[in-house]
């Protein structure tokens, strides 16, 4: 087996989970930090993995046009390009194609869309979005899907969900006829040279070797042959319940080993995400991990926790940390007020991150306003290191059989 | 005593040697890295700690716009606010007043200008700038100079120098009547609250404790009463050997604890800037450090080791980092060309920084080509650690006796 998941206490609808993954295990639930182009924005990967981040996003879209995924696939996979030992996911460009592109035109086959970066015109379709994937070589890859707008009527949205359905069926065909082309099996550059062969005008990894040596030689990681990414499937069918569920049964009959819903966090209030998240849900499958895609606050990671979501990923803490809005357990601080101009206290004083350990809401905010490169660094590594205490912190509960209806959300996560 | 400059070891003219400050002990020849306004851009203070960085400057004129002399001595000293607990050097703010501000204008009583920030009007003598630098508390601080423009007429000059001594003088004068005045005798902000009290509608320090502890409580670092600043001479005069010679003299009867050379590598070419130091090195003490203050390349700063200089600061390795422009023991490498794309091999083989031991070069001209972030401090991380490390290598090679002719530059920084 190349992915698993195992379920180690539940309390109420909650679950504390493991996956196990090429690159390594996963403690669930779990908070995803963004790492778009291959890198969290700011923070240096050893600061990533001393603030215990267990799994990273990365954006398929980004990286295709950015550096590429052929020089990604020639490197031995975005864990290796990033010089990051863990488990990644990539999504599979849906979002970013539908929210971020110009110009784009949506088929049967795929969408045809322009690049933010230069305009240059490009295509996305199930194979070729799996195919990116592959190449990328993340340990968990998304399904292509259609991210329908909101608002949506519902004929428009019951079409955008089929269509996502009949994408996610050639996405699964598409990876079970290629999942040998991942990179990882080629020991970095050197080895892929030899290893990389020309077959029918395009470049495939030749799945000789077992084993891989980081460049450096200070880690060495193993996958045996026959270790698999993991393809999920995505849920959509926009604000009507109906559509969610039957989205949700239906993917569930094409069989993945993981499911995410998707579309939401689109604009729409709060209280509908939450019946949409439940709509879905109750559908999937108890003994499958759950990915609710593009959540949340502090508050709401906790939330869907309680209802049963696994995963979880958000440009929140990394893009609020960036404009200086920093979470604490003492409430949301917004750094560059005057006030903490001679501030001497940490950030959070129940937060033990390496920041608030050393440096003082003074000197934050002096950064911040002077609009230097390291307000960035620590605001993004403090707001990391809150998310994921939160989820631990959740998790502990969850273990501990002490996350059921005694245990509000204001003790999880009580700057909110 | 309070600052205290020890010779360990010569070779040629070559010095290593060792200072002792409030703030700790400084290996010298030693390259301090410039961190404008209280912040290497980019580079937390920890990893500036495992780079080995043992003492810092920043800019009193950017300090003094922003936060704020009042601002950092309340928090008890630029030590403090920026939770870094080595040595710090502040530069008079002369240079800086000279080379940023508009419409300064230059009297016998001292510099009108405006910031380069809002425009706002201020005023600099050697007295406010010597106040300024009491109030950062920097363990050696910079008498107050005009840095002559260049080119200039020999009259224009030698009025320059000797405004620059006068003002020696004045900065020495108000220094030893205020030098208690330095803000590291008060325990943080809560202390300072009860121990600065209005004086002739002044805040000033009252130097009643003995003691300093940080906030977070890790690093405890006592500064027994009677600590304190070092105050430096500046040596100028042009491009004239006869000014500079006259500078050094005139400067040294002044007497201070160390010796700077300023207003070079102001756009003179480089065979002028070798005179010139020449010219004054050998009239300045041999048992006081020298300063040459904002030079320069790895081979240069190699090259003022051997000319008997014990300190150098300079902008080009963070400077040219954030520009793609990295230092190697290869040469230098412009991060951003294509040829780096699909590169695995680290930035410099050579290398032991935490960069070149873990990113590849394909990654960093990925991270460069995609603006992002992390490029910036990988970036200065690795370019700081080549002209420690450069310097360290000096520094051995003096200690050993190796470090004359039989020595070329060429082995201690073989990639320039």
């Amino acid at each position: 087996m190349s992915f698993r998941f195992e379920i180690e206490a539940r309390d109420g609808k909650a679950r504390a989970g493991r996956m196990f993954t090429p690159h390594g295990e996963v403690e669930t639930p779990v908070f995803m930090p963004v790492g778009t182009v291959g890198t969290v924005k700011g923070v240096p990967q050893d600061v990533l993995e001393e603030l215990g981040v267990q799994i990273l996003l990365n954006n398929t879209y980004h990286l295709y046009l950015r550096p590429g995924v052929e020089t990604i696939r020639r490197l031995g996979g975005v864990q290796r390009f990033m010089a990051w030992d863990r488990p990644i996911l990539t999504d599979s460009g849906g979002f970013q194609v539908f929210s971020l592109s110009d110009l784009r035109k949506v088929t049967e086959e795929g969408v045809a869309f322009r690049s933010h970066l230069d305009g240059a015109s490009h295509f996305f379709s199930p194979e070729s979005a799996i195919a990116a994937q592959i190449g990328l070589g993340a340990d968990i890859i998304m399904a292509f899907d259609e991210c329908t707008e909101h608002p949506a009527e519902y004929a428009r949205t019951q079409d955008s969900m089929e269509m996502t359905l009949r994408w996610a069926a050639r996405s699964k065909k598409y990876f079970a006829e290629h999942r040998n082309e991942v990179p990882w099996f080629a020991g970095g550059l050197k080895s892929a040279k030899n290893l990389y062969r020309r077959q029918n005008g395009r470049a495939k990894a030749v799945p000789l070797q077992s084993e891989g040596r980081s460049k450096s030689g200070e880690v060495e990681h193993v996958h045996p042959e026959g270790q698999r990414q993991a393809l999920f499937g995505i849920v959509q069918g926009g604000m009507f319940a109906d559509l969610r569920r039957e989205s949700a049964q239906r993917t569930v009959e094409l069989d993945f080993p993981g499911y995410a819903i998707g579309g939401l966090s689109v604009g729409e209030p709060r209280p509908m995400t939450y019946e949409m998240v439940d709509a879905a849900i109750r559908f999937l499958p108890e003994d499958k991990p759950r990915y609710l895609m593009g959540v949340g606050t502090p508050e709401e990671i906790v939330h869907y926790a309680a209802q049963g979501v696994d995963m979880m990923d958000c440009v929140l803490p990394t893009r609020a940390a960036r404009h200086g809005l920093l979470f604490t357990s003492q409430g949301r601080i917004t750094i560059k007020n005057a006030r903490y101009a001679t501030d001497e206290g940490p950030l959070d004083p129940n937060c033990g991150c390496k920041v608030c350990a050393r440096y003082s809401r003074a000197y934050l905010r002096h950064l911040y306003a002077s609009k230097e490169l390291l307000a960035q660094a620590l605001n993004t590594a403090h707001n990391l290191a809150y998310y994921l205490d939160t989820m631990r912190r959740v998790r502990d509960a969850i273990c501990a059989g002490q996350f059921g209806d005694s245990l509000s959300v204001s003790k999880i996560c009580p700057g909110e």
